[in-house]
């Protein structure tokens, strides 16, 4: 048969001799209690934008989605398997999170792929062309600029998707109702990947700061 | 406006002065190169559950679908936007990953849902109720089990849950082809949160066994 | 009579204690022999981006043109009286400069015009209209782009203004005949006058990259 | 590729280490706030009259404007792409600065090329030729007095080339009234290189006087 994954099984051994050993009375209580994370991440599959590593954060601190390009897509509720939508739902409803932040990436795979609508799927189910087509006329707009470079088109289109995702959210009523009600709060973050950078959303321009110039919360 | 928050934003100065200081190299590496994982995670966006954090591995190693209950669907190829069929399209046709491990968990609130079929829905929309729906009929025949106590129906059905996501892999003509190929191997795991204990699948009988009893590679 | 400005005699006064009294052999062998810079910089008039300040250069070592947006014209060899082109012309063929560098900075107040093509002129001449006409091509494309924010497509348009001066710089036929033989370089580079970043354009991708990250050159 | 020039890069490393470093938040506040210059500096582009070295200022304190030999043309709303005119209209129309200073210097090449009338062009386009012409008539009648030395010639019309400048400005409507009005003031200074001496020029005569000898500003 084929084996579980050395390297997996080395890590697990290393996880339970160093953090699990640390924080054993956190685990416990976490299973005991529920978890109660006050924040929620919508992220990339990517290998290299965990957000547990890029914000060093431990056990029940955020409930963490993961889909290809950190998308989010409009509130359908048409009785499809939504599956991102899901996780929205029970983060907001169930978990009462404050904050829900899309992470973006730099060099993301997702959003490459929109940007070659012409290229070849890579299957004929083409999934991740019908995935990424959620970003279609935004893609379009920007694919279209003949005066930016790929990599200038790339960057926009990552930063653009994040404020899209974050404009879709709002479309589900009870996010719309609670930002309103300031009992959550919704932000957009992108990550560089090469010189570890943060870039966080400016709410009120939409703008991409250095997380090192952001402010102290206002009190 | 709202505040990014601020244990995020220590959390990213700590990352930084910490395992981006130390490993910044493989960060760039990982920029200039692109990534090249071997090993697909899907799991679930419990906060309690993260794979970097189980298997203690560090950027650029695991490429990571979270969904609620982390779900698998069958292949459906209908032009619908799957997010989860994109992230498995992208992971074996262009990431080419050896591995995909599905990783369940103890105490999933997906499960639990999927075992409450007339709870009141979260929201009207019902994004949760639909899509654990993917898990109905099994879902059916564990709940009805009036001999196993409510935890015994919960951890068996995390687990038969998984074994489903395995199967629905399969489904997929090109997972199908590399397994058979002996170019992709897929895996089940369940982490139990409380004692931090990993159990991993027999591939053959389905079985979940302590991570610490399992052999190391047939030779 | 109007007096000439207190400040500027003081800070001649501090000049001639300072850097002349420091380097006045080096300014009489500059009076003596002639100068012999061997970089030409296109600049912007904006009292945040001297050139010599950024580059910490000292007398004799940069040929400054400053104009408004560090614009450069095409070719024009049409009898009119063109400035930046005498410019050009004078620094290639007469002062042999090996290298020319258009250096374009953030937040430029020429870029912002050309973004704003219905805003009224500032003066019935319009001079700045005209003159940032030269972009009006590239301009009108970025700033029809209602998904980036009014930051975005201004860095979009200061960057993409840098690689269409280059562009510009070789419709001169001395300079694309010397670039062709070696005995001229073009290059870019943006100041970002908050961090004080520079960034240097790769002149492959035409991509801008942190000066910190440049490699040394290859021998 | 062609490589930035090292000693660019060399330069910039010691900006930010230096200047930057001491006047951060100077930077900071003139990218916040943006520029508020009370000067604007019409230069030349030669190496050795760099007007910040020259006045010893810091960023955000000198609007420069640099062509060749430091030329103002008459007020010409003609339609066509006059970069000098540019600048003036942006630094008192936008800028409002309180004082323009034509900044002429010894040795100047441009003025040597006016005297030089049947020199070779540089080029067959003959770009700083055109430009020069803007000073024909003065420089025919300088270049023709067979009693002065070369040399002699030479000041001389690099200084009635600084007149000739102011008088153009006067030119501009808006100059013209704002200088009426007080609210703008015209200045003339000469630069020798050789012993740093500056020439400041008396408004009332034309005259140039060594700045150590300029009283202080009438009460």
């Amino acid at each position: 048969m084929q084996s579980f994954p050395r390297e997996l099984l080395d890590g697990y051994a290393s996880f339970m001799a160093g953090r699990y050993a640390r924080e054993r009375d956190r685990y416990r209580a976490l299973a005991q209690d529920g978890q109660k994370p006050s924040t929620m991440i919508i992220a990339c599959c990517d290998s290299r934008a965990a957000p547990e590593t890029i914000f060093d954060r431990g056990p029940g601190e955020l409930f963490v989605l993961r889909n290809v390009a950190n998308l989010v897509p409009t509130y359908q509720p048409d009785g499809g398997q939504h599956g991102t939508s899901a996780a929205i739902e029970f983060a907001v409803n169930s978990l009462k999170v404050e904050n829900i932040v899309v992470l973006g990436h730099g060099r993301c795979g997702g959003i490459h792929a929109a940007l070659s609508p012409s290229a070849e799927p890579l299957d004929e189910g083409d999934f991740i062309g019908k995935w990424m087509s959620l970003l279609a006329p935004v893609a379009e707009q920007v694919g279209g600029n003949s005066f930016m470079t790929a990599a200038e088109r790339q960057t926009a289109l990552e930063r653009i998707s994040i404020r899209n995702s974050l404009n879709n959210l709002m479309t589900f009523p009870y996010v719309e109702r609670m930002v309103r009600e300031g009992t959550l709060a919704l932000h957009g973050a992108w990550f560089d990947i090469s010189a570890g950078e943060l870039w966080v959303m400016d709410a009120d321009s939409g703008d991409f700061l250095r997380a090192e110039t952001v402010d102290e919360p206002e009190l």
